[in-house]
């Protein structure tokens, strides 16, 4: 990496790996400033407590390159004390089941990212498989308050679109789509339409861009050409600073963690998720993208492709950046 | 109590009282042969299974007056034993969270009667007091096929009115609303539309009327004559079949617990529930139905107001029992 990217900020909003050394030392070599991670999808309050004992042994384990953020001002340290960050999240409330006290015990953890639901309805909202979204219901409400009084990330990937255009509205922080794309560029249950994405700009949201083959164009075959012709259509569409990467990476798994990840503990029959060919392996990612250090391979295709190197620089993490000032 | 009300078939569809040896001697001098007791509200699955261990011993204390009944065998034998007879159930879906395989873990230990939802949305489905209703979802669709197939009743007390049409037609075996009133008779949150009557009867559904103040024409004062002419306009529109006792009796509890029932862990501002005046007290109960033994006066005045001696049998318990001979 040239000393020029080594001083850039890089954030990847979004990823959700089976950790290991190797990893880790390839976003250090990437020179990764930050990466949220996904702790647990379906687990409950016992189980995902027992999810951040693991991640605290992980980061003690390999503290030489890593640290746990809390604050931004923590990922700016890291960057100085050339550590990658990880800031911690759920893909799910399931943690909090039906107990909004349960949401500051998590914070006081370091969870700063939080989805409000993962495919199905939860007791906060509708999820985006769901035949009928509620919208935030009751206890949503009072969930979303409680995170932006402490200052916990309201998310709203894998949310109904009425759930996202409710939280949007009933936050009073901005809200995150932390991994998703805009469905003028691939159609996909996952992903979002552009009233969505105008009236979470509107309200200082944000977004994360995919890298998740089904929420791309020609999945795993994407050129990046076309994935920097969406960016820039997206920058016109909603302004430059609503938008990152979210990449969605989920690298190191068995494919029967996929399936755990589309199943869960909700049903006894198999559920395919984002499959449309009912396939129970794990998606093969572009070629530009296959690992975290790939930011700098996406910085590369941003420029060559038209993206202003200023604009690619706050887009691959400054904007994240700026975006989490605003909660932590 | 005469001779001829000893040998009938007392069931009370629902109750909530803080349990003791009065309580439970009043049941069985007033000859009452089963109750379904209300174990848990928001509890999450380590307190439901808590629970269920401190009923266990509340029956092992007071097993020469009552047992737990499993089957409508147990009823029977119950009866036949001088004993009344408990079948447990949970007015919540927070026991299973989001787990499936709980449900079964949950029927090995007795609970045989399991609601959607209590006022609010649950992963299941929506609640009566939700601005919107989202029917049942995905996992309520299998935990519905699960309860049938286990023989645990889908019991829609709380549910809003498009999760109690979703769940009447989802359902493979019949369903109950075990503790609610007609709305024509009072209009209440908590009440039923006449279109769910009807829908709730034609597939062997059935309802359990309440005694519940927040559900009576003129709450705490209301007449028995208003409630018998309420029951006699309703086997006018559903048959006599499908109509039951829940009366909802919640005695001996102090005025926090009906606080609790009403906001749970959900919210960190006060809900007032069905209170219309915020009351924080539990409403005062008509003079006429005060204890569970209040059945037999239910009896008579139900026969001193046109009822027929046959149906108020019916309706007092025999139904019940019917309708309980669908699922266990």
């Amino acid at each position: 990496m040239s000393n020029q990217l080594k001083n850039q900020i890089f954030i990847d909003g979004l990823e959700y790996c089976n950790w290991n050394r190797e990893i880790l030392e390839d976003l250090w070599n990437g020179g990764i400033t930050a990466v949220h991670a996904t702790l647990v999808y379906w687990e409950n309050t016992e189980e995902s407590f027992a999810k951040i004992k693991e991640w605290e042994k992980l980061i003690l384990d390999n503290n030489d390159i890593i640290c746990h953020a809390k604050t931004t001002k923590d990922i700016l340290d890291a960057k100085l004390n050339n550590k990658v960050a990880f800031i911690f999240g759920f893909q799910n409330s399931a943690p909090i089941a039906n107990d909004i006290f349960l949401v500051e015990k998590f914070f006081d953890k370091g969870i700063r990212f939080m989805q409000l639901t993962y495919n199905n309805q939860t007791p906060l909202g509708g999820g985006c498989f769901e035949p009928k979204d509620s919208g935030v219901s009751r206890f949503g409400k009072s969930v979303i308050e409680e995170m932006n009084r402490l200052g916990m990330i309201v998310d709203l990937s894998h949310a109904g679109k009425q759930t996202c255009l409710d939280a949007i509205n009933i936050s009073s922080k901005p809200v995150a789509i932390s991994h998703a794309n805009p469905n003028f560029f691939h159609k996909a249950v996952r992903n979002i339409d552009e009233d969505v994405l105008i009236n979470l700009a509107k309200r200082n949201g944000f977004i994360g861009l995919s890298l998740y083959p089904f929420h791309l164009k020609d999945q795993g075959k994407c050129k990046i050409e076309d994935f920097c012709l969406m960016v820039k259509q997206l920058i016109k569409l909603i302004g430059i600073d609503h938008i990152g990467i979210g990449s969605d990476l989920c690298n190191n798994w068995p494919d029967d963690v996929v399936m755990w990840m589309r199943n869960g503990k909700w049903t006894k029959k198999l559920d395919y998720g984002e499959s449309l060919n009912k396939s129970t392996s794990w998606p093969e990612q572009p070629s530009w993208f296959k690992k975290g250090s790939d930011l700098n391979k996406l910085y590369e295709g941003m420029v060559a492709n038209g993206i202003k190197e200023k604009e690619a620089f706050k887009i691959l993490g400054e904007n994240w950046l700026e975006f989490m000032k605003f909660h932590f």
